[in-house]
């Protein structure tokens, strides 16, 4: 395969908004998800941030974020709660003013029509989308989300952030595909190091992480091999399994999951 | 309490190292640990970043954070093997050399000789360490980590990161203490928005963040206050539960964890 027909590599940042992750009280559950949807249609997530509940903050990453990656993906702050500032800390972004979005509207004002409930001022807060922006649908509690550019905007509930990846994908364009393949050894990284870096050096093509793991009382080492070509990656797992082997550290390829 | 007399916030970031988190592959164990450690000491977790093993990427979070926030704490890539970067591009952050350092190399000789292993390249590279930086005792594999000015570099085991935090502990010094109260309810959070805005406003120096969650098929909101100030926390502690039970949320106060 000639260099120009390679697919090209599609990248994305993950914006993670609240101060409850932050406090270590919330142990986000988005990121992994959000990778993993993305991994599988060719889309590498490259960097993550979690950012607390203030306008400057989320702006500033936002701006630094949808600058150097091809997609930024945020998670939370779109409720009805004083809290909820991610759609206003967006426009301010992007310069853009904000407000009821029309559609957003009629989406919960028929929402509420059919639970019962008020459409209170709160809850009109959620269809304040940014100028320019499109809707991102919510299956499962109705108030939209949104995309502006390269930047989509959804809720923190991970059931939501779910569906709502569900009903965007359409809109996203990805690139090489990553497969990978993991090798568990029971041997300490640094007993491997040395014949591990010659292989990473033979295949530049192939990326090879070593990621030591204290369990059972036994320090080990996972060695994650990723390349967007297939016969490449496995002759190079084919090397480092032995190596792992001949180290005496009893490898096993771990199931894909 | 006058204004004068309130001690200072002291604020923190974490950096995360590492293409396994932003795979979606590994969880991390880290943040959570770390942000709960510091609160407990005065210190508040504001931002935390996840990058690749670059160094690009790892030197501008390394500086981005470090002029940012009181403290940083980065954890991964400090080991024997090849993708083992963090030291290195910590040093390029901040414009230092990099080399072996006498008390590591004296610390991981001991090491080997005690464990009867060789003393490799490899592993010789876990006693580089960036120019000026002072040792964070690892007393579970040994291999240090570093202090350099205001950024400490940890491991990426959790059980290490956890006696590195210990070990370092005393080079830290918090400042206001944080104390906070949760309470769980059974209500959309739309629709206790506007009340919870009004306590909000009435209790500048009380955080409330209002945290939607969905189990058991239900929909249910999670009240986080927190305040320096622990008789205005209770004050406004005892209007939001109030104004809970009134929506019909049964709200229970969430045990201290």
């Amino acid at each position: 395969m000639s260099d120009a027909a390679e697919p090209r590599t599609v990248t994305a940042a993950v914006l993670l908004i609240g101060d409850e992750i932050l406090s270590g009280r919330t142990k986000d559950a988005n990121l992994g998800f959000i990778a993993t949807f993305l991994g599988d249609i060719g889309i590498q997530v490259r960097e993550a941030r979690v950012v607390s509940d203030e306008r400057d903050r989320i702006a500033d990453a936002v701006n630094a974020l949808r600058g150097a990656y091809d997609y930024v993906f945020t998670t939370g702050g779109i409720g009805p709660t004083h809290d909820d500032i991610t759609a206003d800390s967006v426009a301010y972004a992007f310069g853009v003013p904000i407000g009821p979005h029309p559609e957003a509207m009629e989406i919960l004002t028929l929402h509420y029509a059919e639970t019962g409930g008020e459409f209170t001022q709160a809850r009109k807060r959620m269809a304040r989308i940014p100028e320019g922006a499109t809707l991102i649908p919510n299956s499962v509690s109705k108030a939209p989300g949104f995309q502006l550019d390269n930047v989509f905007v959804m809720a923190g509930i991970p059931i939501i952030v779910q569906v709502m990846m569900d009903a965007l994908s359409d809109r996203l364009e990805g690139g090489a595909k990553m497969t990978s393949r993991t090798i568990d050894c029971f041997v300490g990284e640094s007993a491997i190091a040395e014949a591990l870096g010659e292989v990473q050096s033979r295949y530049p093509k192939v990326g090879i992480g070593s990621y030591p793991f204290y369990r059972d009382n036994q320090f080990g080492t996972s060695l994650v091999l990723r390349s967007v070509d297939s016969s490449k990656l496995d002759e190079a797992f084919a090397e480092t399994i032995a190596l792992a082997d001949k180290a005496g550290g009893k490898p096993v390829e771990r199931a894909a999951t």
